[in-house]
């Protein structure tokens, strides 16, 4: 059952969920940037502004600070999310210890979830040390699977 | 076989169908991009504009409303099809009902192909509906997998 | 065993090791991107500017040549390598030729290296070329899928 993409298997399981959790939170950042657009009636299309704007703000506006900081805060997760998840469907392949599994896991949904925080609080360094933890945990990945991956 | 990554699971081959299509439509829209900047001699690198542009127009530009649209509508793919893909996997391996699974693959690519369209006609509300559809399979998918997955 | 997602599968080992291959060489962008902007001290947003910035330059820089650049390039790694990685675990799951499934991925991780790097060396129409092949592997892979999936 070790390595086994199953349900029953523990580490499998573990990593479906946090996945979840991290995918939710990517596609969180979609609905803000909406939300965002609408309260502040800032959109990138003349046809958005058309419905969904203000008679007298018809034109696109592609320069407003706070829409900007959630579209690169959306932008630095398409960059580590897919990567994390890609290295962990494989690392689960691997048949890790389950504990060490789990806890690669855990820190980068919480690291992950807590950068997109410090990145509207405007928080640094707190966000850099997110970036990293986040970074730390897919490379950790990526190396045990190198190092029983056939080349 | 319920619930596995094979190509006798019926389940998992309308996936691997429907995750082809979407990502053939994700490959489509750098096409597009590249077509329009080469019809438009609109490039974002100067040796871009030097090998592939006309020769009076040697900077690059980066507000071409044209291009930006199909660069929105590759960057809102890039947003919402991996986590459909993800999702998608995940879903595969909990063993759905294999009609409802079908059906889900089936809404979300149709949805993403008529975003595509609406988005370049300017359609408003469609894009909006679409992308609402998109969302809301991907939403119920993930569901499923957290209510099978331990944590 | 063929067909499996095994590391003794060794189409699937193969996949994984340059799967780990091309997804280092995407966060390497990253990396780039933080080096560039901290030597240059180019920041997007203004608590960066304050935190790791010259206390004369606070204010956020959207226009740097450099910068932008290796971002481009990064965002070209987001719209290929994610699609990359999907088609070719269907792909590994259809039970190719193993000497044929594995220069599919030796061909797109070479040309993915070599398009990040005639990038940053500004050579075209290197880049194009490079581009073509990596977008060549994937369809290639596709298409094989495509050929066994039910619909």
């Amino acid at each position: 059952m070790a390595g086994e993409l199953n349900f029953s298997n523990e580490i499998f399981s573990n990593f479906a969920f946090y996945t979840c959790v991290v995918l939710l939170k990517l596609l969180f950042l979609g609905l803000l940037t909406t939300v965002k657009r609408i309260t502040k009636g800032v959109f990138a299309n003349p046809e958005d502004c058309k419905r969904f704007g203000d008679p007298d703000k018809l034109k696109p506006i592609f320069n407003d600070a706070g829409v900007e900081r959630v579209r690169r805060n959306h932008l630095n997760d398409l960059e580590n999310i897919p990567a994390f998840i890609f290295a962990g469907l494989l690392y689960v392949l691997t048949g890790p210890d389950p504990s060490t599994a789990l806890w690669h896991f855990r820190v980068f949904a919480a690291a992950r979830i807590l950068h997109t925080l410090v990145y509207q609080l405007e928080l640094q360094p707190w966000r850099a040390i997110m970036h990293v933890v986040c970074l730390t945990v897919t490379m950790s990945m990526l190396v045990q699977v190198l190092m029983v991956a056939k080349y």
